[in-house]
């Protein structure tokens, strides 16, 4: 494989993708809008949706992030990386039509690593059928979540079973109307050394003592899978449901971050992509003071700008998930980190000059950009806000010049 | 008066406002918000806001904005600016509950100077009053509208009246539910000179052929105001309803142009100052590896950096206003327009980053900082994005050093 | 006086300092520049600066800037601060043509309030005469001296003497050919609380002990006044040579800087004035793919960009000043601060950005561009890093949101 | 061949590279310094280097650009890039030292391409020997000159011989005590299409008629290789030293350019690389109000954010030196141009906080820094300024957009 090009197997699903993208999921945009407009309910589950997710599967476009070949193509993720970035060119619509939508993919990721017999039965196998959803459940209100040490969420263990109490809050396709489980994270010993504190647990939506709280609007809007805050009042979890081992929380939230960050900002990635493609045209369209848009030398310089930051920032998330795939996620956390941050604020700048040159219409809902804004502006506080991945850079850097060793 | 310090009158309006404020206003948002999501209506006027206006009525504080002393308190710019910020601070509220809102302000400036007797009687006495509101209709969603010549929607005379054909969009505060009449910027003439082809005239909100399409989100956000997307099909105005003359269009929105960017600078100065508020005091609150974020260099940065960038677009805000009061909305053009692209930009920085102090919080509801980044954001597209204003302060300053006098 | 305008003293002196640099400083430069190449020696004093100090006395343009109306024309620093940002239009001449140069004047003003009167006859006198001049010797290589209890140079008590061991550099105006005293900060007491371990004193440039051990270049330049890099090898300075007294050092310290940091931000604000219009002439001139640069939209942008940021830190330089006057230094300490960061950050990126419209030539010395940068670069560090500055500005805001109060 | 791994030979080549640079290169710089300031004539060829040319030429690592392999290893571009990188950390000494300094590297290519038999006899052997060096004389005082149209300097035909006259500066590398021929680009026909109306010709440095005006400062460095303004009055060159032939000046310019860039990118990534391990080390060692350096958020901040820049900026290098590589350099055209604009500008943040984290000694020779910043802050003029390369790929990305196909 050349230094810098896909493999073939790559090629051959984006090819794939590609096609479906350009038949199918665009031109499903407006239909999706209007059956949203319709309803008059922002978690409806539109019809639209579904007859894509069917097209998908019938074109074998399903469950390609998933690694492992038993339950998907295996792809690596730098392989998968490329899809991720197409799919976000309709964020709304592709992940889900193709059964690679957050969080459901971690999700399924650490169910097939993790989960008991029982949860592969109950839950893996319909989340790899597209047929339920699912949510994770790990940030909470009161706290700075990103510092694991923090989370409040107690779960007290009561002869075979754990009790929970607490608050959660964006957790992320809650609201959506197939999600039926939750995974939580937790304190189940808040004496243990700060890394071995926290549980993970498989929780169905229902059980008693869940309290679906509200649906948090995001700049306005009301997502359709939705960031929920959820309460929970003595929820009874049998013992069997924790994930890998009482105190293995950290760890598993550790392993679960990679992968879903490579998918983040690919996406993220992609709106850019889009952005740029609807600001240069609308730069050809528009006429002011004589010259179309498209002629002034300070949008030129945005496009311009746009293609660099994304050329550049795509070849680091690539780099990461190929580090990933051939060193492990541990010696990939740098660029794991450096992605996180990067990607979004690039794509942020692109979308804010493309809603530039859309004028009025650019913060409306008649073109994306107004609501990829929100979403990606979103994404520098999920998982940790920028300044927090910043300083695990910094620190592994500083730690680099104290050694003797230079590079 | 010291060359920095408030005038008399101001200082005591200030203090006004601040009691106001501290004992009605910002205890009145939460039951806002209550009242707003009890209705289940976003353009619901809430009973709060009529109790507001009583009370600031009754303190005196009403119409603060109005220059000509028949109608207000006759304040000069640079003496209604700092109540102006103040009111920003609660950009909800405020402004309307003192019957300072635009485009109410800017309607009532035109009916003032160019409305007729009836004009006066009919809407203007009401708008004072408040009992009414009014929009102002001028961009189109077909082109670029911060050129005038682009614009497109037809008024034709015919015998006594005015035929209007066309279309407008973000006709601001047409949702909201006391909007009776729309002031109209359309073209009588396109063979006259360019600056000479447009007319204003007053139509009352219900006139037959005007149609409502639709209220446009901003960043998800359906303002109670509303920006609304209006149909002119056919519509009949009386030629006594032209503003001013035939062809004065533009002329009068350059006059309205002025003091209503000072009042919107000045808001966003106060929307600015909040935010630093709710910065300051989140970083003291959250903890996050050991240390309160107000510990943290880069947040201790990014309060200096807003305090800067406050105080300096404050003071170049207040010197416009003074421009306009001592030299007139000409002489002062490049100020104002240096206002329009430095406020909105300033604030937006300070209210995203203060977002990124709050974590998650910040793009919801819960606190008022996305809201307020959607509306702040709208603004450096309303009125002509900030590239149509940064060419003409370019062109000013161009040609001062292509004259053979120096400064 | 009217809020934004200059006191008819200000206006007079500014009508004269203008004709002066129009009618000598300008046309002077040109020919500072071919003598400094003939002398061969970065350090030569040329005969033009003396030819244009004897022309600024002559006109009455000397010592502007000191405060005391014995010693100059008593001016306030609202009132002088506009006459030097206009001297820092050629920032190698006109302030050391008016006597009112860096670190001079600050000097002056420590030894017209602290000296004795020896230190009056000996120094004070002939540096108002400009037949000699002066440095500071603060900053130290090995510590970071933003933070004055890390100053090292050692005044060690000896009778009635100090003897001072140690080392300090960027002390500026040390290589003037005229200079002949410098004021020395050091420790007295480390035992002594922070702001009391330090003192200054008045030491001869020639004192035995004393060895200047290089000119330090900035970005390649050899300044004429020059930072020298200064050896304290047991050098004995009587006790009558202590400022104020004993540990009085920090104070003075602190009571220097602010006029000083008003009188570097407008000399900023001046050289960011002439560097927009080189810029402006220079866009006007060039072509190339068939236009104008003046016609291209970026470098529009670049101009409307500059124009707005001096504005607005213009102002904010003002304000400070007039803070300074009517409530004192300490009052000020926010907006000292806040200048000293914005106004060197502002002018490098409109000095950065005028280079970059003049090509290969910007980085040459045959436009004052590049070394303006240099000096510009500098002053973001001396004083104390911007960092500092912030840092100080940020603890004063989140100090005022920690009381009950509000704005 | 992994994706994002370096080539066997690569890694080879770079493990000899570091060894060269830990034994010797960095350890002469101090040498360096001290040779020059003892010879006190900045175009002075020390000692040191020569000394180091001999040791890495013993060492095999020569000519190591070279791509044909009679004349060098015959590296690809993407094998080259990273020793060009690393030779970057030392700018002064490392890349002479391999004999794979600019413009030397692009001479010899363009000689070995295009150069007669006398002129790979008598200029080319002697380049790769090192024992003489060359210069391009390109660029004009007087016009746009990244617009090629615009040049000039005439090259009129006169018998067998042609004629020049002109002016040229920043003809880099012509004080080099050993440099004994230029390349020169004039016009040859005015009234030819105008990329024919160019014509490159070898011309010997002490041909009669040709002038060095001066030697260009940049930031006040004169650098040792030196930036010559060079006149030309009836300088007569054989017919025969027509480079390809008549009107091929523009299509030569345009090869050489390509590979040119990569290094100055991987250079300036080099530079960028090294700046942040002096900022780390420094950070560590200073302490301010009780903190290291490296404990403050913003430092770190600065730390982060210089790790992510330089990993995707030079993964955007390495993927244009790979499309040349594979694709050709017609093809790599946006790429080169991105890595243009992207990695200088990268370099310059970095280097600038450096020496902001430096404090006062950033700015002297102490460090290498500051000159580092001189050096990057001309690259982004030289080849022409970013604008000229943003308007490039913005209307290729225009271009692309315009078609009915999508990406």
């Amino acid at each position: 494989m050349e230094p810098f090009d896909f493999s073939d197997r790559t090629k051959r699903y984006r090819a794939d993708l590609l096609e479906f993208m350009d038949e199918h999921v665009y031109s499903a945009e407006a239909v999706y809008e209007e059956q949203m407009r319709a309803a008059g309910d922002p978690h409806h589950q539109p019809r639209i949706v579904e007859d894509l997710k069917a097209e998908a599967r019938r074109r074998g476009l399903w469950n390609l992030f998933h690694p492992h070949p038993e339950w998907g193509p295996g792809l690596t993720n730098l392989e998968y990386a490329p899809l991720a970035e197409i799919m976000g060119r309709s964020a709304h619509l592709a992940p889900e039509a193709t059964n690679c939508a957050a969080p459901d993919t971690g999700n399924m990721e650490v169910l097939t690593l993790f989960g008991s017999d029982e949860h592969k039965e109950k839950y893996l196998r319909p989340l790899l059928d597209g047929t339920i959803r699912s949510a994770f459940a790990m940030t909470e209100p009161g706290v700075a979540s990103s510092d694991a040490t923090n989370i409040e969420l107690r779960m007290e263990r009561d002869g075979d079973h754990y009790v929970l109490n607490g608050r959660k809050w964006f957790a992320s396709n809650a609201m959506h109307k197939n999600c039926r489980v939750l995974i939580v994270m937790g304190k189940t010993d808040p004496d243990a050394p700060p890394h071995r504190q926290q549980s993970m647990m498989v929780v169905p939506i229902d059980a008693p003592g869940i309290t679906i709280v509200r649906s948090l609007p995001v700049f306005g809007y009301m997502d359709r899978e939705g960031h929920a805050e959820i309460l929970f009042q003595d929820v009874r979890v049998p013992a069997s449901d924790v994930l890998k081992g009482e105190g293995e929380g950290f760890a598993i939230s550790q392993a679960r971050l990679g992968p879903g960050r490579i998918h983040h900002c690919m996406r993220a990635i992609g709106v850019a992509e889009r952005a740029l493609e609807l600001m240069c045209r609308r730069a050809d369209e528009r006429v002011a003071f004589g010259h179309r848009l498209s002629d002034s030398a300070n949008i030129r310089d945005w496009i311009a700008e746009a293609r660099i930051d994304i050329e550049r920032t795509r070849l680091l998330t690539l780099k990461a998930a190929w580090m990933m795939d051939t060193a492990g996620n541990k010696a990939a956390r740098t660029e794991i980190a450096a992605i996180k941050v990067a990607a979004p604020d690039m794509a942020l700048k692109i979308v804010d000059r493309a809603i530039q040159v859309h004028g009025g219409g650019g913060v409306t809902d008649d073109f994306p950009l107004a609501n990829a804004w929100a979403q990606l502006r979103t994404l520098r506080l999920a998982d940790g806000p920028d300044e927090v991945h910043k300083r695990a850079i910094a620190l592994q850097e500083l730690r680099k010049h104290r050694t003797p060793a230079g590079a």
